[in-house]
C-alpha cells in the first residue's frame, strides 16, 4: 500500500532512515547523508540536528588532515546517552541488561527463579526490569524501551506467550502482567517487545555482531532445548504460527533415540543438554550440570569429552541442513551448551567441514555468540533498537 | 531509504497497490480501493480506467439486487487481455506456456532438448518464447514479460546461471544469450526474468493456488533433483548466494548412502527419482522411466509399490524437518515424482501425520501443485506478475 501524507510517520522514516545510515556506516557528513537518503540537505541538518539533541548522533572531533580546508563534520552513533532494556526469562534464571546504543553491556543482573507460577515468576521479572530502568536512568541515560526474550513460542502482536514446554506455560497473556506492572512504576510510556530466546538472540548479533553481518543469519541456541532464531531480509523469520526455527525437532536419524516432544530422532534428542549429560553420566550418576561438565572436559575426563564430540558431530549435521536450506551468510551458535568449548567444537566443525568436502563447496562461517551467556538478554535489548529504527516494518 | 519524489514511480506503485487490492478481493469498488489504498477517490477513478484500458482489470456486470438504488461497480482481474510467457528449461525438454493474469494456461508446447551444449539448447529456448509471444499476440493478448525457470542456482540480478549439475552447466550467462535473441526478434522491451525451476514453481503456488495461501509456502520440488522454493514475508527466499532451498541435501540419515554430490544420506539419495529407480529396478535392469515406474504401480507390482512407498517415507521426513524449520502454511508437492501416486503420496502423508501424533500437534496442509507437470513453465509466467505488481520489491 502507498505511503498516505502522515507527517509524522514521514519524519520518522527519515529520522531512522538517518540513523540506520549512520549505523552502517560511521564517520558520514551530512553532505553524505543527504546523497544517500534522497533527502534535501536542509531536511537532512534539521534532522540531524533533532537526533543530536535527543542523544542518537554526535558530532565527532573534526579531523586535522594534511588536505587543505576545513573537512565536513563526521557523523557517528552516540554510544553514552541512550539504553535499551533487554531481559531473558529462563527456565531457571532471570538475567537482565542494560545496553547502549553500539552494543555494550553498561548493566547486568541475574537472579535465579523460584518456582514455575506465571504470576510469581512474571512479577520477578516486572521489578527486575523497572529496577534496570531506574540504574541505567541514574547512570544518565534515557531509556528507549524494553525487550523480554522468552523460551517458547510467541505471539508477537497479543504479546502472547503461547507455550514454553521446559516452563511447562501455555497461553500466558506476558504482556498484560509486564505492562501492568510497569505501569504502577510509572512506566506505561516504555515500549515493550517480547520474542522467544533463540529469536532476540539471533536479533543481537544481527544488529551488535562482531562484524559486518550478511543476511540470512541463523543463530542456534544450545541449551536444554535447541533452537534457531533466523533473520531473513532484515526481519526475523517467525513462520505461520510463530513456530519457525524449532529445528531442535528436525529429524537426524530416522528411528532415533526418543526426544522429550514425542518424536524420535529428533537434534535436541543428541544435541540437547540433556543428552549430553545422560551420555556423560557415570554409573548410577544423575545428569550433571554444564559447570560439572566443564570441568570434567577441563580435566580430560574420557566420558566426557567423548559426550560432547558426540553432541558435536550431530551439531555439525545440523548445521550441514541448516546450510543447504537457508545458505546463511553467518552461523552464530550461543547458550550453555557452548560452555563444553573444544570437544563439542570442534567436532561440529570437523563434521559441517567434511559434509563440505565431500561435496567439494567452501564451508560457511561460523562463529560463537559475542555476548555468551548474555546473548538473549542483550538480544531483547537490540531487538528495542531493532524496532525502533524500522518504523514501518510490520511483525514478520 | 525515503521514497523520493520520483511521479512515475509513485504512479506505478499507487497502481500496482489498487492491482494487489482487486487480485486479493475480487468484486470491490473504486469507493472500497480508495478506502484500501489510502489514495483519494478521484486518483483511484483516473488510475482504475487506465488499469480498465490496458487490460489489467474489468467492470463486472452491474448486479441487480433486490436492494434499493445501484450498487457500485465491482471491478475485477481481465482475464482476457494480458498474459505472461513462462518456460521451463529442464535436464531434457522443454516446456512453454502462455498465462492469462488469473492463471490460466492458455497456449502449452514441449519439446525434447537434443544435446546439452548452452549454445544449442539456450537458442532453442529462444525460439520456443518468441514463437510462444507470437502465439499470445495472435490470439489477441498483449505480453506482459517473459520468465524462465532453470534447473540450478541463479545469480537472479545478473542473470546468470552458477551451476546446473544435472545439465553439467556451470557460470552460463542465460539472460545475454536470451536477451540477444528476443532483441534479433524485435522483442527488447519484453522484461525477461530468470530464476531456480523450484522457486518459480513456488511462485506460481503463490500467486495462482487454489485456495488462499499462507505465508510461508514451501514447494518442494520432486523429481531427479530435490529441492524447495520458499515464499516469505511475500517474497522468494534465496538465501545469500542463491543456494537457500536446497534441502535435497539436507541429512536424513547420518552415514546413509552416498547422494550424487558426494554427501552420505542425503534427501536426494533417499527420495530422488534414481534413487527410487534403482530401489525399484528387476535384476540386471536400468533404472526404469517415472512413465515405467507408474505403470508397473498401477499393476500393482510389489517391488515398484515399495520402492514408491519407501520414497514417500523419507518425503514424509523431510517434509517434518521443513516443517519445524520454516512453520510454513502450506506444503505443496510438484515435478514428475508426484506421477507416482497414491502409494508415494500416502506413505508420505501417513509419515508426516506419525511425526505430528507423536509430537501433539496438528499436521500442515499438504497440497499437490495445481499445475502438476507444467509447475515450473506456469510457476516462470507467474513470476512475471509477481515482480511487475511489486516495482519496489528488491530481488531476495
Amino acid at each position: 500500500m502507498p505511503i498516505t501524507g502522515d507527517q509524522t510517520l514521514l519524519k520518522q522514516l527519515n529520522r531512522m532512515a538517518i540513523v540506520r545510515c549512520v549505523r552502517q556506516r560511521a564517520g558520514q557528513s551530512r553532505a553524505d547523508l543527504a546523497k544517500e537518503t534522497g533527502l534535501t540537505k536542509s531536511t537532512v541538518s534539521l534532522l540531524v540536528q533533532e537526533l543530536i539533541d535527543e542523544g542518537w548522533l554526535q558530532e565527532n572531533a573534526i579531523q586535522i588532515t594534511g588536505a587543505l580546508g576545513r573537512r565536513p563534520t563526521p557523523l557517528v552513533v552516540d554510544p553514552s546517552r541512550l539504553a535499551m532494556v533487554g531481559a531473558e526469562l529462563g527456565v531457571d534464571f532471570i538475567h537482565v541488561v542494560g545496553v547502549s546504543l553500539v552494543g555494550e553491556i553498561i548493566s547486568y543482573s541475574k537472579e535465579p527463579v523460584v518456582g514455575v507460577d506465571p504470576k510469581t515468576v512474571l512479577g520477578r521479572l516486572g521489578a527486575m526490569l523497572i529496577q534496570e530502568v531506574a540504574i541505567v536512568r541514574d547512570a544518565g541515560r534515557k531509556v528507549l524501551g524494553i525487550g523480554v526474550g522468552l523460551p517458547g513460542a510467541m505471539d508477537e502482536a497479543a504479546g502472547l506467550l503461547k507455550v514454553a514446554p521446559n516452563l511447562g506455560w501455555r497461553r500466558v497473556d506476558v504482556a498484560s502482567v509486564l505492562r501492568a506492572a510497569l505501569a504502577d512504576a510509572g512506566l506505561s510510556a516504555l515500549p515493550l517487545w517480547m520474542q522467544n530466546e533463540a529469536d532476540v538472540a539471533a536479533l543481537g548479533e544481527f544488529e551488535f555482531g562482531d562484524a559486518p553481518v550478511r543476511d540470512p543469519l541463523v543463530y542456534l541456541s544450545l541449551g536444554i532445548g535447541v533452537g534457531a532464531g533466523i533473520v531473513v531480509n532484515d526481519r526475523l523469520f517467525s513462520g505461520a504460527a510463530g513456530f519457525a526455527g524449532e529445528v531442535g525437532h528436525s529429524i537426524l536419524q530416522v528411528a532415533g533415540p526418543r526426544c522429550s516432544c514425542g518424536r524420535e530422532g529428533c537434534a535436541e534428542a543428541f544435541i540437547g543438554l540433556r543428552a549430553v549429560a545422560q551420555q556423560a553420566a557415570q554409573q548410577g550418576e544423575e545428569g550433571p550440570s554444564v559447570a560439572a561438565l566443564a570441568d570434567r572436559i577441563a580435566h580430560a575426563e574420557p566420558q566426557a569429552v567423548s559426550a560432547a564430540a558426540r553432541a558435536g558431530h550431530y551439531l555439525g549435521v545440523l548445521m550441514q541442513n541448516l546450510w543447504t536450506t537457508f545458505d546463511p551468510g553467518r552461523f552464530v551458535l550461543g547458550g550453555p551448551t557452548c560452555e563444553l568449548g573444544a570437544p563439542m567444537l570442534d567436532a561440529a566443525r570437523e563434521t559441517l567441514s567434511r559434509y563440505a568436502r565431500d561435496a567439494g563447496v567452501p564451508m560457511p562461517e561460523v562463529r560463537l555468540s559475542r555476548y555468551g551467556s548474555r546473548a538473549v538478554a542483550a538480544g531483547a535489548a537490540a531487538m528495542v533498537l531493532h524496532k525502533i529504527v524500522r518504523p514501518l516494518q510490520k511483525t514478520a
